[in-house]
């Protein structure tokens, strides 16, 4: 029987269109095999093409004589320029703002061949250290006032570049959509008393069922009104309000809990198409009782149509429980020893 | 230099992203020749297999001695279910209604070979038609709160079914996108006294640059804050807060825009896939003063990633100016008929 589910956090309904289930191994692409040199004389992210990006912001390790593990450049196409200064025009019924921001990408590894999931959880922890140092130097600028962290993997998530890669767009406005997921948080709260996604997680854990993985700090899930097939959710156990307030034991513990759950999602479902996210509050809300970051994945197995994109409301062909149970299975070396709830 | 600019309906921003732009041509599809044959044997959709599709709820004309040219009927694998009863369960932070819901299919014509953009204005007034006898009799069903009327066309678009058809679902839920986007105009109109939607209307019929026609009731445009290439918005020059009160001298008005604008994009950009949806106010606001129903077509020409996932925010890369010269620009047979503006 379908049924309609409300995302507790967005307040949007979601259908679970049972009738239209599909096994969450039907959803696996089937990707020809490839081979993908580890070395690429024109990819501008490659060792030795270190000339072909704009100068870089930030390098790790910072010596210079060491070969770099993670480099994070300009965006040689930046959306945003951080040349201009944020101006803001009022005419009739538009508004505007001056294209003041910042675009960076983050070059997740040397090895062009790599591919996210299968970084060993050290690397994925400095790619993780890189966001932090970023994020953390932005939010101190006050023309800025949101910084959105991303991944985009595969053509269907909407990347051609091959060299595994994250960015992040600083801009001088929040967005209408963290706007409205603070005021429902902050709504929340003043009715309740306390977090709700403090709230949802505490549930969650005792109800087990859609539990994907559990470690020291961290836990992830699918969500009960879960938009589209394994969208899977990193919480932060303690509860912050920014990504901004993650310590250095829970970077290493999140970068493990990342790692299994993408490793998950690739051995699973054959590398799928995907993005991720990092939803924090924005600077001015910096330890706001009501809201909580998280890291949010969005494998691309299916397509937004007409629907979606009309009413808002998402069709989801797969029960968000058998999403979860299928990943919980799911093997990865090195998973062990994070522990699966 | 690029710039922000924020949706006046919805409140979002938009990234004007003039560095990565891309001229209106270079976005066309290219698509490979295709011949499609008039009628296909194992098509639901083709005449001769009307057994295929559970019984029709309408067909136009309705003499059924006569060849059908618009069948609705319900859809075969339909995301909700008309035989449930709305019941909601509020269970800890989990919101859930059974998953009751009306999902039609519109079948557009009798000829699978046909797209939508070139079928006669007549017959695109018979669809529009039957859009419109559904959305009036689900709307006076009091387990109805929404009803949301799309098309999809081509795969990026979510259609795998090649023969033109369109589909509505009825909900018993109000969607929050649809909530807010009330919400909005409604603030609007108890601050000035106006539909926000009928300034915008005037202003831009004032401005000509984002005006891509214009008809005895209708007016095609690109939004100024438009979130992706192309999208274009078709609005009723009198005040109508929904679908439903579209006479039947303005939906042929409407046919022959609508053909004119899908004829302009289909011959401009080479086909390409998208999306349309009828934007109206629920049943509950039939009637209100400060809310417009218009016509949104969204082409599938570049990919949802990352950062609009992550922020909300899109990026565009094609200035809604120079869309709306180009299209305005695109010649289709029979537009002269329809005025140009």
């Amino acid at each position: 029987m379908p049924e309609l589910r409300q995302n507790f956090f967005t307040k949007e309904w979601v259908i679970i269109a049972t009738e239209r289930a599909k096994r969450p191994e039907e959803l696996a692409m089937h990707h020809p095999p490839k081979v993908v040199p580890p070395f690429v004389a024109t990819c501008p992210f490659c060792p030795g093409n270190e000339t072909k990006t704009p100068p870089e912001v930030l390098r790790v390790p910072v010596d210079l004589v060491q070969p770099w593990t993670v480099r994070v450049v300009p965006n040689k196409f930046a959306a945003l320029s951080p040349t201009l200064q944020p101006t803001r025009t009022i005419h009739r019924s538009r508004r505007s703002i001056s294209g003041f921001g910042v675009h960076d990408v983050i070059i997740e590894t040397p090895d062009h061949s790599q591919v996210t999931a299968l970084l060993p959880h050290l690397d994925i922890a400095n790619i993780l250290r890189a966001y932090k140092s970023r994020h953390d130097a932005l939010s101190h600028d006050a023309r800025i006032a949101q910084v959105t962290i991303f991944k985009n993997h595969g053509k269907d998530a909407g990347t051609s570049l091959e060299h595994p890669h994250s960015q992040l767009i600083a801009t001088p406005v929040i967005s209408n959509q963290v706007r409205q997921r603070l005021q429902q948080a902050l709504r929340h709260y003043d009715e309740f008393g306390e977090c709700m996604f403090c709230q949802m997680i505490e549930e969650e854990l005792e109800e087990k069922q859609r539990i994907v993985l559990i470690t020291e700090h961290f836990v992830a899930l699918e969500l009960f009104a879960s938009p589209t097939p394994f969208c899977t959710h990193i919480y932060p156990r303690r509860h912050m309000a920014s990504f901004g307030d993650i310590s250095s034991s829970e970077i290493a513990d999140l970068a493990r809990t990342l790692r299994v759950v993408l490793a998950k999602l690739y051995h699973g479902l054959d590398n799928p198409d995907f993005n991720y996210t990092v939803r924090s509050a924005p600077a001015e809300c910096v330890g706001v009782k009501y809201f909580h970051w998280y890291v949010s994945i969005i494998p691309r197995l299916t397509r937004v149509a007409g629907f979606e994109l009309g009413s808002g409301m998402f069709i989801n062909i797969v029960l968000p429980e058998a999403a979860a149970e299928f990943l919980r299975n799911a093997k990865v070396e090195g998973a062990a020893g994070a522990g699966s709830g």
